[in-house]
């Protein structure tokens, strides 16, 4: 059994993730901690845990996590995780990481979006983006995985095909995306409450959205050159899921009878990308780690629409999939 | 024209209560107040207002407001209100108070469930309960109106008829009942939290509900004697309204086949309750000030249904159509 | 591995038995059936399968069925299933039947509720009702368990512990609930439109529903003796869950501060139901075989709050674990 | 006062006219119809009008017409409106008519994008697109309006001043849209039964919708030159209102700096458009007449954010926002 920690564990991807590893044939949670004003029985934290989760949420202590657990899901926000990561690496645990802080290889794009120096620069460059349908190889046995964000994982399923196939114009592809609220994390804020929230929906982020570069850096990884995309997010009244809408310039002549074709076999052996004939309901993939996706072309444009769980495919079902292939266990193992 | 000032008009009531005003046609906006911290320019504070209230909501001066205002809307929470309305009546404004400070006649009970010393009895001892199908005749040319809460209005309007006509027993009255979110009021929290309380209902109160006393004041005073209400209110997954349902043991023999009939003429000559054939669906009343009830019989009970708009007919609609009986206008002026 | 048949598999409760026996470690879909004209391949059913479920959903042939499944999960509507369930049983299948036509174990309280024929009272008088807390050694090794009502497994695991203690009276129970839409079923109508139902809440089955008597029936097992209850269902815009208040007229004196305490002991040894410190919400047992209860009192009167999910505790869920008893399995597998 | 004749009241458009002339103050309802099968008392075929319109909607009677009202408000869908436009005509009236019939100029691109025959083309020839904020000359006295689709109002509303201005590329314009669920009507389905669209979201209507060549020909009238727009709409699990985030190519040389003031001053005079400084929640303008507008610059590329209620801006305001001119009456008028 692989032992699990589980750090920041009393926001939504931290009990989205104690959720799968309880389902895990093969892992168990052996830690679940969280700032002191957050802990107590993991039972009292979340009300559906009851009878299902006879653990403590507790403040970390290096000393105890070391000879606990095998793995740290490290649900900590930016800036916060770049502190305990070198820490859960020294202590021996391989770490995979929810936040942004190595997920951007150019610490220049980091500070400015982020709005925060580097501290841990050594582990960023070794760090690997934990897309496992675009970086499986890499990611197998790696010490730290840089699970990525949420609307990154939707728009890049979405367009690796057509990446890395140079089937389009890389200077003016459009992310048109929306997201459930949880995106938005626990904390209650006046945009986010019931009242408010509920029968909106609204664009944000506007030219400035913090997975914009991840998406570009990616996306320019995948091709070998610069790549440029506008991505616009909107939130609204519902739970989970994202859905992306990716307008793309085809370069020269496309075979658009080709696309799907082109999108099965790029996707043939991945189980967690399923190539729809029309564009995907996000509540199809909600509570699953699935991403659904359907090429098609309009008006000489090629477009391309995903949808996956933030929550879970962008999150925490990701992290878990990494543990699986850092590990050698089967990929879906808790997933299914 | 009435010329109207709105004490406390950040909040949901005090919008409401704009939106009212600005289509009444003849009720004029002069002077809206809220705590420093929430005021600016009427467009900016609420988004919805763009182009359509060209008004600074500014801190409360009230050598200011007396030469501006008629009638004062008093939005203010409970506590807060009854510093200020003393303060109100003595600038010769007509107050409509929204809070519970001027509602339960009974000093002990106020102060035992809003654990609070109540500061101007003087004026409770005086105010009218604005709930005017019950109270019509009293409130008109009142000086201060205690505007009922709302889970009270839409439950006394349901069982009026059975107390007035002596039909149930009155010592085991239950008055089960769900609201909207607006009811919680615009301060964000952990449990209105729009991932939290979406696709979620729960049952709070238990016991000690602020209403429930209020609710059995009311229909004492209906009844002549003593009444118990077992009240139990339940927040659910919507914006605006209440539905309540009233479970009541019919006092000796009732005919039941007359009890429409009874609803029927008991309401006859009020616009703003209408008697409906089966339960009636909050979404019909929501954005109105009407109550919808419908009165039945189930295995030897009556049972009363009845559904509100919270915000409307429950706070801020309730008390311009105070504000009109008052001021000898149409009492549906600018409620159609 | 126990080879599982869904009869009716193109509904609500048919994808939620699919989708548990998915996750079931130790049993495997063999038979997916349904009308012709809501056939097809299971992901082109339910997009939520794609890639999950390579099966067909057949019309039913009972030649197939019988060297192919150990038990049939029974997902059709009440009358239909009475057609079928003699010839699964015949197929030498075990069965548990989703419908209501094995639980009223009175044919004239069927036939008056149902308003149909029963047709197969052989077989209605040797199944089992299927709610594991109460009747768990019945269930072991039967041919035919009637999987119970959502809402009666919601109120009858609420009282279950005053009513075998005696502590209430039984003529005047009231159970007020109020459930999410999937319970209405897949079929499309006027009033679950989306524009409808969304932002509503209301009352309905005044009087008449067909749960009704199935709770009064369980209950006076229970009991030993005949139970009056006022069964008032509403529906709110939500997906899952029920959340039922039951409002109960103490027998005699009663230990208030004993209740809690009755209620632990009495579910001590039961995974599923879940004693809480507050009203649990809907939301917390969403996508769970959980039932979470609070007991009170509230003015004299006993008061218990429950919530489940309609589609798992409340038929899908409930099934499976009948399913783990009858084949002496651990009872939570696949409900994890 | 106006006398109003609603054809087709008993959808959704019918009963948001309803509600606006109960409102109005120079107009009045004078006839409701509707199909036979959808007649009987306003008040029971819609809940939320009890107690506030006693009229009966019934079977279209062209004799009763003639002498009853002055202007027909037409909310039948396309085909079956230019059945009876024409007869409206002949009886007298001015026609607002809400369905697609009128709109499109170019009767081969209706017939493809419609698959019916136009049997009307001479009232087409004279019907005068009813967005007032572009055609309000035009408008005035006219006799019959093609009243605009929902998405055509909210995107050439966003982008109508560059168009006129000459500053964007009018061949590569992205819409990309939101609507609530009230877009798709009344009549239920199973992508619109509750439990299927609530906490869901897709696109639809891909390379295909008919409100594309809509857009498109207003967008050529505006700028005197071809114009090509890829709409993509999306539905969200909310009731009203439609977001628009539109991507512009600008021609040349943009000085972003001066997007809002040219904004600002394309539509100083109009009450209904207002200029936002950030991307507007569809909130904000639901039960409204309004239309808010958010114009900026990301990445070299001019994005455009609109807000409007599809049922009141995008069909029956609108509508009577038309009435108002048509009859020289103040535009604003019942829309307050």
């Amino acid at each position: 059994m692989i032992r699990v920690a589980i750090i920041g564990a009393s926001g939504y991807t931290g009990v989205e993730s104690i959720e799968i590893i309880l389902r895990h044939p093969e892992a168990e949670l052996t830690y679940l901690t969280a700032l002191e004003a957050e802990c107590g029985h993991a039972e009292d934290v979340f009300g559906q845990l009851k009878g299902r989760c006879d653990m403590e949420i507790e403040p970390l202590d290096f000393d105890k996590l070391a000879g606990l657990a095998d793995v740290a899901l490290c649900c900590l926000p930016h800036k916060v995780s770049m502190e305990f990561v070198p820490k859960l690496l020294d202590a021996g645990l391989k770490v995979i990481d929810f936040s942004a802080d190595y997920r951007l290889k150019d610490v220049e794009i980091y500070e400015k979006f982020y709005e925060v120096k580097h501290t841990d620069t050594a582990n960023l460059a070794r760090a690997v983006y934990g897309l496992p349908e675009l970086f499986r190889e890499q990611i197998k046995g790696v010490d730290l995985v840089a699970n990525p964000g949420c609307y990154p994982t939707g728009a890049l399923l979405a367009i690796a095909p057509l990446l890395k196939e140079g089937l389009i114009e890389t200077d003016s592809i459009v992310v048109n995306a929306v997201t459930g609220v949880s995106g938005a994390g626990k904390n209650p804020s006046s945009k986010f409450h019931f009242p408010n929230m509920n029968e909106n929906l609204f664009a944000y982020g506007i030219g400035s959205h913090r997975h914009m570069p991840e998406m570009e850096q990616i996306a320019g990884e995948v091709t070998g050159s610069n790549v440029q995309i506008l991505f616009q997010p909107h939130v609204g009244p519902f739970d989970r899921g994202i859905a992306s809408t990716v307008y793309c310039q085809p370069k020269g002549k496309v075979d658009f009878a080709k696309l799907a074709g082109l999108y099965e076999d790029f996707y043939c052996c991945e189980q967690f990308v399923q190539i729809r004939k029309d564009a995907p309901p996000v509540k199809d993939v909600a509570g699953t780690n699935y991403c659904h996706v359907f090429p098609t072309c309009v008006k000489g444009r090629i477009v391309v629409f995903s949808a996956i769980d933030n929550l879970i495919k962008g999150a925490s079902g990701q992290a878990i999939q990494n543990m699986n292939i850092i590990f050698g266990l089967k990929e879906t193992l808790g997933l299914g």
